[in-house]
């Protein structure tokens, strides 16, 4: 153990993982720090995972967490209940096979619901921290829901980690919001404006431990973009053009969102070939991937607000290394912040997120395959999806190796309904669902589906306006 | 015609109702006011219907209006789209027949994506209104969407409606929004606040035409509680005393929202029979409905906030009687601020919404039959469902005579999804759906599904159960 210093405040319960995993009982409520696959407790959870105990435990994160806790401890069976989004394999696998409960929430309302206890009574939160007092920590390389998290167990273990660098507390923008119905309107009028502190604070009698490690964090690794990511991209260029011409909320600012993943990053990285003209390039989302490191170096982009630093390990480098200067440019958020539908609404927001399938109607599937295997988590699709002032879906047109059609008659799943998004993005073209009556969105979606399912889609809409109906159905599938 | 009076100042163009329908041209977009079937155009209208020119209307409303549009207007053939919400039978019957082409927004939303012109440039408003001068107007019994829709149109029509009471300026709190990116946070902090003035303004040019009125809003009727009905009610409001005790954001303050329709009415008449000790109680939705009058008088609301006075003929008649006293209690605002997601969450509110049918999943269906036939708008249902602290769908386990249960295994149309709302409540009990994955779903879905239909669907989840999978589907269903 090293002695207290500028990470440590004097005075305070140092402990090693094994003494600090025993602070958590077995059927515990566990509230963990993390969001885009970063800034997530790693020597705690692998102590627990380890511990000759039997634990029947609920954890709890804001968002995508590494293998230390998504693989390690559920792989040691000692999860009874996760939630919420979903990434990884070894998860997944044991959520499909319900050997885990697992439901999940709109990100930007999530950190409210746990406080409330609509997950179960939350016991501990264990949170990595580039620093911690008496009654203050510092998150690391994201914030996601820590806040609420802190403000809601009854215990806190932070894990301090030397390997993230300290001066990330001036990226930070911690604002605590009291719940309902004493909140306030979030005051920000502009999205890179800091209202709040790099600290979050707790009472000080619920620290309960503090342990020291250098662990890595192990964060997404991004495919390189394929040639159908890079035709979705020059696809969404020049729709997002011609609606800059248009559109009356772009002519001086446009406010960016992107969701997380390789799409979401080859799209990112893509912004350098947008003619913006001299409008004001601003980022206002949930995770900050590599494409935007670029994009804020050239100039492009002038500020960027999010609650995850989702970089990649060589991503992570390069922030790290200058972090005080990226700090000028990019604001870290609490969840209910970064995704707040009021702020997304009040910036206009243009949004693109992606789907494993949508419908003739518009509908989009976004976290299970054929309706019931969970492939990824809704994360904030839904909050940007609905609160964007342009809510665009950009997938490609075929899974499988062009075996299967993500362009369907009707999703299996529907995590964003007709009433939700605007535009639909594949590498065939743009279905621009704005005012357009379910016929007319049939044909629009068939004219963004690959070539070697058209056919097999307007035999289905044909045999479906035979059936008729407002929204017509093939009778075979209503028949169910 | 009579003189400009306090109604109509003067030198304005005042006119009969077929000179204002010439305004109109034939493939225009028409904006019309009116919300909850009530403060809509009349005269013009039906002279657009009974005009002998060819129309093919594109008509918007901010929510539900009467038979002079809904059903003159469509009956006559001049209508060839027509957004968003419907509940008249005329209008739906063109929209399932696919001779009106038809699509259903969030009204949160609606306003701005008319302005910018989602469903087209939007040519002419048809605004009813209490009194009208150069460059203002005072709208009568709803504010709906009309300051965005006086902002957005080329040409304004107003019709002045003497049988509205003037007194109405006394209930509005009219606040127009900027379009982003350059708007801010909505500065309420209290649910009956006002922040705005009693008139819509507008570009004193945009006035072509006044037609005066003195014919009635044609408003719901509501019909009288069912055993149902008040079964539900009952088991709503012991859930709800039981969550008073519970949540720490229903300690002294209790905002509450319930949905347009009979059974949204049979609940809020129900309100007196709550416990709710000596919290304060407001209501902050969408309508106002006869069942507040009573909850007013007796002193149990001390408070409401709605966008319509979506009274019955009767109600009506009793509030414009004693509008001043009512005024002390009721702020009528712009839908973008009745139904705005970020005072839904910051006041905390609880919301009772209905739903055709919902799934074992806690997927809800709230506009169509057999996923095909429309039979409501979605309205502020997604709003509130979405965006309440605590989302409630209330409705009967059955439709058709008890025939059909509205319990199903899967909706075949989602308005709002399992990520939304938290409980459905039946006349068989409350399924408190927070915290469960989806096989806990389906068992808690079954206990408060109608006893006749609860083994068809306990057959459903055991073979669903061995299909597996996170949302164990049954194969029949999935293979479509």
């Amino acid at each position: 153990m090293t002695n207290p210093d500028d990470r440590i405040a004097d005075g305070l319960p140092v402990t090693d993982e094994s003494t600090a995993a025993d602070i958590v009982d077995p059927e515990d409520v566990v509230l963990v720090s993390g969001f885009g696959g970063v800034g997530y407790p790693k020597r705690v959870p692998i102590a627990l995972a380890d511990a000759d105990r039997d634990l029947s435990l609920t954890v709890i994160s804001g968002g995508g967490v590494g293998g230390e806790i998504d693989d390690a401890l559920i792989e040691a069976n000692q999860v009874a209940r996760r939630f919420p989004f979903q990434t990884r394999r070894i998860s997944r696998a044991a959520i499909n096979e319900d050997e885990v409960a697992f439901h999940d929430r709109h990100i930007s309302r999530f950190g409210d619901e746990v406080r409330l206890g609509d997950f179960g009574d939350p016991n501990v939160a264990i949170v990595e921290a580039v620093a911690v007092g008496e009654d203050w920590l510092i998150p690391s390389t994201s914030i996601g829901h820590t806040p609420s998290f802190v403000a809601a167990a009854d215990r806190l273990v932070v894990e301090v980690n030397r390997r993230q660098p300290r001066a990330l507390e001036h990226v930070h923008d911690v604002y605590q919001r009291d719940l309902p119905p004493n909140r306030e309107p979030i005051p920000i009028t502009d999205p890179v404006e800091r209202i709040g502190s790099p600290e979050v604070t707790f009472d000080a009698g619920k620290l309960a431990a503090i342990v020291e490690t250098d662990r890595p964090d192990d964060p997404y690794n991004f495919r390189e973009p394929t040639v159908v990511d890079t035709t979705i991209a020059d696809t969404l260029r020049s729709f997002l053009e011609a609606e800059l011409e248009r559109n009356p909320t772009l002519q001086d600012r446009v406010h960016l969102q992107f969701g997380v993943g390789s799409l979401g990053n080859a799209l990112m990285g893509a912004l350098s070939e947008i003619d913006f003209g001299d409008r004001t390039v601003v980022y206002f989302g949930e995770v900050f991937q590599d494409g935007l490191l670029n994009a804020i170096d050239e100039g492009l982009l002038s500020g960027a607000s999010a609650t995850s630093l989702a970089l990649s390990v060589e991503g992570q480098k390069r922030l790290f290394e200058d972090v005080d200067r990226y700090a000028e440019h990019v604001v870290l958020r609490p969840a209910d912040v970064s995704n707040n539908p009021a702020l997304i609404d009040q910036f206009g927001v243009v949004g693109v997120n992606s789907a494993v399938d949508v419908d003739l109607y518009g509908n989009a599937n976004a976290t299970h395959i054929g309706g019931t295997r969970l492939v990824n988590g809704i994360g904030g699709g839904g909050d940007f999806n609905r609160n964007c002032r342009l809510g665009i879906i950009a997938l490609p047109s075929t899974a499988g190796g062009g075996d299967i059609s993500r362009i369907v008659p009707a999703v299996p799943h529907v995590d964003h309904t007709e009433h939700d998004h605007s535009v639909i993005v594949t590498e065939h073209g743009v279905a621009d669902l704005r005012g357009l009556s379910p016929t007319e969105r049939m044909d629009a979606m068939i004219d963004v589906t690959h070539p070697d399912f058209r056919d097999d889609l307007r035999r289905y809409r044909d045999r479906a306006l035979e059936d008729g109906g407002h929204v017509p159905l093939n009778a075979d599938f209503v028949s169910r």
